[in-house]
């Protein structure tokens, strides 16, 4: 037996971005599509939650006929109440057919095809192309959908049309990257907090951290960011980075919860945790002065990233702002995806994402993006420019989560940006 | 940037369970096709897990050759370690020629058709018939699998065969549900010495809880329980249940966190955090002397579950539990879903299901399942009695989370079943 999360703001109406039905109809008339379809396994598919919002919902579709409005399709009848919750034009499982396929003991691609068939038809669609959005089981969409297309549906790709329809976030949506960022700050002024008041055992570089006694580990600090995100109501659905040393110069590198920490070494801290949307910040601290070109690369990256806060406006593609990251900290002579695309030293990743339901969403910063890496009003994004050094043993990234509003760039994480946590009481 | 969930056990080699290969070659045999070809956005997919254990990867393959092993192919080549730490044979990046293709701005079904298409052919599987599991965004799989048709592939549906594959649980996947399990109960028995320490206002049945001179709702339980889970590095990516009076009188409420607690009432509380693996528990308790029939339903709910807990053995179909649980119940004059399938009041769902990387998997206790709705050693499952009434404004149920192992079935949440949260004290 199960519930999705609860206490969620923004159930019922208000939670879907205005205009979205319209940004569709425009969308799905170049795709030349009839309909866009969304197949969700629950109300967390991002594709899904752009319109009914943190409800809880199981299997379901969305139905939004091009000119139309969205119609949703539940497939449990005991979802009743969480379905009416959203707003939206109802088709309730009995009229989908399901509890009487269900007893029939129909194959889950059976059921999903029938059900799509049925909601478009009841949605007023006619048989044509149509946008899939939404995700599933490989397989059993794969078959349904090939099961559709028996009956005169021409189901083409539509997962892009859904990322770009929740690209703009609305006041309900924006609210609650709010509430997601300052549960964030709250776990990243934990850690400083922690930080500050530990001290190297030999007190100077190099020296092991200790702290109440005990050494002090990046686990006792993601214990600390866990315990705190709780109390906010935020999750970790992909975890965090807490690294430190070596560690930091990779990336991708989560960190290892036994690693003691040391004074002059960069702990490289980067949450991302959830409510009904993500947030995502990193910040990097040093205790005690550091050692060899941390403060210099730190400097460079802070710098980098307030000239992009500075360019972000709403009509520069992302990508602008990428190759303008890489001119900035090129002509610092470090390497970057321009000049070496297969380093590992210097600038080696993009300077943002678009983040919401998803962490990683529109607007792109990639090269080839098109429509999607157009900065907009009501965009949500990161910029997170790093210099990374893993022979030399460190790595330094600076990340904001922003917001585009109508009067510019907003950082949703105003926390300071000092190396030395001690620096961050003030 | 982010990396996923770290400090999990289980990481590297032993992960998956003996003669996974073995038993998909048989399935596999079995459906006519040549291979399983696993898609998927990260290791958090559950057919993904089940080959790779809790490690960090984002885009990823698994191709198993029918009467071959399985080899795993990544799209990010910051993810080399992470993808070595599996111990499987591995088709990289480069040799799947991701980034030359992502360089020329492929389209996304395009670029996982061509990864797809070369990593079978890699894996050395013939054109033919391919049985498709994993999950993704459903346009971009339905038109890469409809282009690997093109090219002489047959996908057919293959969730059904990656799930039960990974029914049966190994050891490493077993002590990660004990950890889960053992994190679950903690938080269980926080919840229930607060509700010991609770008093109703005015001292009698109906009367407000108030703890710590405030009063007692289901959002500050909720609170301890979150902040709990933390501790133990467990996550709640499904929310919770903590439900009470008519709230607790269907199944899928999960409760408001404003909701004041009383005396008298039930406060039906469902547990399901997750670590690498879920765990899934649930008690209902009551402060003070029960109202109305709620002893009652509670003691024969109790006594479905220790009946269940004797019958469940393997190759026993999960439907016959079912029916047992239906007999007993509705032998009291409950209506079950056998005499009365849409009653909202009795015993009103299934008596339990599969636990692993999905809330909610094999063994299957539906009526049509097939070798999946066979219980066998190796199995996670729930066993999950309830009884309704929401119009009388009460719901009981008892759920424990079992391993079938090879002396019979252990119960993961050995925990009390008393009404009464001044009774678990001992």
């Amino acid at each position: 037996m199960s519930a999705p999360p609860t206490g969620r703001p923004g159930e019922g109406g208000g939670w879907a971005a205005a205009g979205l039905a319209g940004r569709a109809g425009r969308e799905l008339a170049e795709a030349g599509c009839e309909a866009l379809l969304v197949v969700a396994g629950s109300a967390r598919d991002p594709d899904l939650a752009a319109f009914v919002g943190p409800v809880h919902l199981g299997r379901s579709l969305v139905v939004l006929p091009r000119g139309g409005t969205p119609t949703l399709a539940f497939f449990d009848p005991m979802e009743r109440e969480e379905a009416a919750a959203t707003g939206l034009p109802l088709l309730t499982p009995d009229e989908l057919e399901i509890p009487r396929r269900a007893r029939e003991g129909l194959e889950p691609e059976r059921l999903l095809a029938a059900a799509a068939g049925r909601a478009l038809a009841l949605a007023g669609v006619v048989p044509g192309r149509i946008a899939v959005a939404g995700s599933g089981p490989a397989g059993t969409v794969h078959a349904a959908l090939a099961a559709l297309a028996a009956e005169g549906w021409t189901p083409v790709p539509g997962n892009g049309i859904a990322r770009l329809l929740r690209k703009t976030k609305s006041a309900a949506q924006l609210a609650e990257a709010r509430r997601s960022a300052a549960g964030l700050c709250r776990a990243m002024r934990t850690v400083a907090s922690r930080l500050a008041a530990a001290s190297p055992a030999n007190g100077g570089p190099g020296g092991e951290l200790w702290l109440g006694g005990e050494r002090l580990t990046a686990g006792r600090l993601r214990a600390e960011v866990a315990r705190s995100l709780a109390e906010d109501g935020l999750e970790q659905p992909a975890g965090n980075i807490v690294s430190a040393g070596r560690d930091a110069g990779v990336p991708h590198t989560a960190g290892r919860d036994d690693r003691v920490l040391a004074a002059g070494e960069p702990v490289l801290v980067d949450l991302y945790p959830r409510g009904a949307l993500f947030a995502d910040c990193t910040r990097t601290f040093c205790v005690g002065p550091p050692a060899g070109p941390l403060a210099a690369a730190h400097a460079a990256v802070h710098e980098t990233l307030a000239a992009a806060r500075e360019e972000a406006r709403a009509g520069v593609r992302g990508w602008t702002l990428q190759e303008s990251a890489c001119r900035r900290l090129g002509d610092r002579g470090w390497p970057t995806p321009l000049s070496d695309p297969e380093s590992t030293r210097g600038y080696v990743h993009n300077l943002g994402h678009g983040v919401g339901a998803e962490l990683h969403e529109d607007p792109s910063f990639r090269k080839h993006a098109g429509a999607e890496g157009v900065l907009a009003e009501g965009d949500v994004l990161t910029l997170e420019p790093g210099l990374y050094d893993p022979d030399a043993g460190w790595g330094v990234r600076l990340e904001d989560l922003c917001h585009l509003g109508p009067t510019g760039l907003e950082v949703l994480t105003p926390l300071p940006y000092e190396l030395d946590p001690r620096a961050w009481d003030g």
